[in-house]
Formats: C-alpha cells, structure tokens, sequence
C-alpha cells in the first residue's frame, strides 16, 4: 500500500482549524476517486509529556503510486488540494509513503 | 487507540541506518509489552516530485494511554529509548497520537 501523509504544525486557532478540517477539508478529500481508507491522528503530546509542535497527522491509503498521482490529478484531488492550500498551507508538510 | 508516532529526517548514510533500523532497533522495539502493532513507513517523495526531508515514518500502536505509558517505562522501552537516541536521536521527532 501506498500513502500520502499530511502532517499538521499546531494552528494558531485550533477550534477555527478543526471547523474547517472536520466538516469541509474531511469531506473534501474523501471524495478523491481511488482512495482506499483516511487515518486522521490527533497529536496530543509528546512522549517527554511536553506540548508537541505538530497537531495532526493524516494517512491517505492508495493502492499503488498510479491510483494516487490519479487521485491528485482528478477534480476532486485538484479541489482538495486547493483547499488545503487555503486553510493550512504554510501548517501542513505531505510525504508520500510506502508501507515497508 | 493511541499511538507512538517517530518520523525519522534523512539520514546522511541511509544504508548504515537501514542496517541498524530494522535489524537492531526493530527487533528491541518490538519486544515492548503491550505494543499491538508497528507500522513502519518509507517516504519515498511528496506531491511535487521532491526529496521529502523525512525517511521514514513509524507508528507503534497501543490500546491506551496507560499502556503506552507502561510499555516505555518497562525495561524493553527504556532499552529501545536509550537504542533509539543512540543512532538516531538528532534525526526522530516523537509524538503521541489518537485516532480520531
């Protein structure tokens, strides 16, 4: 399996941030032809009990590098992406992954 | 379920890291009490067709806060920590996670 991660620093207003993550990005994105299943992590913490710079951690699953340079490119990645942009560009950090 | 979350920026010497990563710290990581599962991830990119500056991303699951909490203060955590910050200490990013 393959995965795109998007990995969120703490926003400056978390409950405007969660607003526009849980009821618009969320559904956005679940749209995306080809993707298989959305983890969505909340980061809590640190092991050393200190406040972590990061805020949420998020695993996109697709079958392979093909189904998820097609997601990206459909209508749906396309409108996904631009809305990330808006709401949490200079917050988010994505890596594309593989499942070793 | 919660989970620890370690993100791993490249390496200089990937192989000598590899080498360490999955046939000495995996191994100690693995005998942690009450870790259910460990998912390790290779970054491989991002979106954009860039080296993303992370190598790896590994997620160890446990069924709770406590259980996490007991699992690295066991002597199999203390030793998989003290590996941990050995090869890799100015590379990992630690965090807590729960799945929304």
């Amino acid at each position: 399996m393959i995965k795109l991660i998007a990995l969120y620093k703490q926003p400056k207003d978390k409950e405007a941030f969660d607003e526009h993550y849980f009821n618009v990005h969320g559904p956005i994105t679940e749209k995306i032809p080809g993707l298989q299943r959305m983890e969505v992590t909340k980061i809590v913490g640190t092991p050393m009990g200190k406040e972590s710079d990061y805020y949420i951690l998020c695993e996109m699953y697709y079958e392979n590098h093909e189904a998820l340079q097609n997601g990206m490119r459909s209508a749906e990645g396309k409108a996904s992406g631009k809305d990330l942009m808006g709401f949490a560009g200079d917050l988010v950090t994505l890596m594309i992954g593989e499942e070793v």
